[in-house]
């Protein structure tokens, strides 16, 4: 298996696969300083809630890197808050951004050392360790994930997944597509069919591409076949491959198993629904929100018109026409077999197991 | 309300909209002779069965009207079977093409007419009565539908619909947006959801173009978006509109209801069963088609990869990637509320209602 790391850190520099060049080509950037790092966050270079965490946490470490060894404890951190409020302006609505952030700044603050020195080790050890964090709760969520499929998924069929929760949205094997990845270790190469899901198209440019990249079978559809390779070979398929699962990512679960994640979503879990097809969330436990009792209480941000109406360069719908374009939908949790985590997998009634878990 | 005739034939001058130039510019070509309408036909500035067989009608006046009016029946015959065999190449799946230009050459055939001039004005006139019997049919089919959506579609709420079966379609106003027409006509303005219908934007280019060109209010969805706008403003959706009823068209209909249709319509029609809306298709009765006992007799085209990897210029997808792009889907006959035709509106048990039409 050859999965690309979003991140990696080698031998005193950080590296990064610029995701903007895919699916053409696999470019990869030296991230000089936390400018940079900056410029690639609001670019979308790095994406993905816990691969932008980890992008933030190393640029913080690139901000303060140069500072000499022998400044004093407050001018390094003086300096550590202003890169850190720097690099919270790249993206601010992303959650796990300010996260990070907050966990190296505190780290340092929280620490007794008195040297510039000693504290870059430290913002270093913390950048480190939250990739480190992140690659064991994937693979966690990938070991579970693939023991689950080994118990349901039936020989010859196929996982269906929308958008992309995969390794390229984490520094480790991705959520929604570690179970893959872990299977693909074990054996078994599982194919997936991969929604483009537009409007962005983040299932074609990015999760057909890793997958491909890492040598599993995988087909490219349109968001509307979905419910076609879903009913599988019987009717009027000529591919012969009939989904045994899917499984998506998810931003937010509320308390009683609703979730929001990519538009899109929701039909997929209808669908699966109605061709009795288990329905698999995968996500860090972290993404569980006991505060939100439930599906009606999450709010959906509406996205620029243009994504819909224009394909690059291309207009592709009248002038003036109305668009409704949020960029994520609420799937109720009943729709939901069991949720993946790094702990385990969560199955009904939510209400109870989520609270208790 | 303004839509644009997809065919005109206006003294002596036959006209057309060129639909490759929508939804950016609203272009009419003078369409001089046959030659012009066979790539008309072809790069598809005509498209959608009704239109292409009028068009095919009109390409054949086109081929014999230079003819000289003295010329013999025998001549004129052998032109017209000549024009016939040359404009059936210009899109050969096309049943509706086939039909057209073998009622016309037929008529000429099995009249007594003797002279080149009378057999001319013969085609013309059986060219105008194809294009005033789909316009007849389209309107007949839009008052049916009109009637059904006073009984059943609450007050404001919308209707979904997905590819285009609208006037562009046909020479008259269309099949599945027929009855908004009529309803607006009425003085009801229904609002429209149009899905995009990728790969190839349909929805987007043509049937959010017409709705508009016409006055219905008309809002651009993705297809993944679909099952948002149907459950309705009441979780997270801003707009305030919910689906009432779906209406599509179909290419054929067979005897137990099952019907294929522009590829996403079974998940749409899936989508709308979950949510309890009806779910109506609208076309000729000509489309039913007896001999074929179900769906599973209906094969579907598969087609070319690029029209998912690729947006125009742009690659969307990796290099060498699997693509599965049928051009249709079969939607069983128990998802269909009714089949609204010219005569009327079918309802099930299909096996004998459709029998019995």
């Amino acid at each position: 298996m050859s999965l690309p790391a979003t991140i990696e850190y080698v031998n005193g520099k950080v590296i990064l696969l610029d995701q903007t060049r895919l699916p053409l080509e696999k470019v990869f950037l030296e991230i000089p300083d936390a400018q940079t790092m900056w410029e690639a966050i609001k670019v979308l270079r790095v994406r993905g809630a816990p691969a932008i965490g980890g992008a933030a946490a190393f640029g913080l470490w690139l901000g303060v890197r140069k500072i000499g060894d022998a400044a004093t404890r407050s001018e390094f951190l003086e300096q550590l808050q202003t890169v850190r409020d720097y690099l919270a302006t790249s993206r601010p609505t992303a959650v796990n951004l300010f996260w990070a952030l907050d966990r190296v700044n505190t780290a340092a603050k929280n620490s007794n050392l008195q040297t510039a020195g000693e504290l870059k080790a430290l913002v270093l050890e913390e950048a480190l360790a939250i990739q480190r964090e992140d690659v064991e709760m994937c693979r966690a969520i990938g070991e579970h994930g693939a023991n689950e499929l080994e118990q349901i998924l039936p020989a010859g069929s196929s996982i269906l997944t929308h958008c992309n929760a995969g390794a390229l949205a984490t520094m480790g094997l991705g959520t929604a597509l570690a179970p893959v990845y872990v299977a693909l270790e074990r054996g078994r190469a599982i194919h997936v069919f991969a929604d483009e899901t537009r409007p962005l198209l983040q299932g074609a440019r990015i999760t057909a591409w890793e997958l491909h990249e890492a040598g599993v079978p995988v087909t490219l559809i349109t968001d509307n076949m979905a419910a076609t390779v879903m009913r599988g070979p019987s009717i009027n398929s000529s591919d012969g491959l009939k989904v045994g699962a899917v499984i998506v990512g998810t931003d937010r679960v509320a308390a009683n198993g609703d979730f929001a994640n990519k538009i899109g979503t929701y039909g997929v879990a209808l669908l699966a629904r109605a061709h009795g097809i288990p329905f698999y969330v995968a996500a860090p436990s972290s993404t569980i929100d006991l505060n939100t009792p439930n599906g009606e209480e999450i709010e959906i941000e509406l996205r620029d018109r243009e994504e819909v109406t224009s394909f690059g360069a291309r207009v592709t719908a009248p002038e003036g026409i109305q668009v409704f374009n949020p960029a994520f939908d609420v799937t109720p949790g009943n729709l939901v077999t069991g949720f993946i985590t790094e702990r385990g997998v969560i199955r009904a009634p939510y209400l109870e197991t989520l609270a208790g878990f």
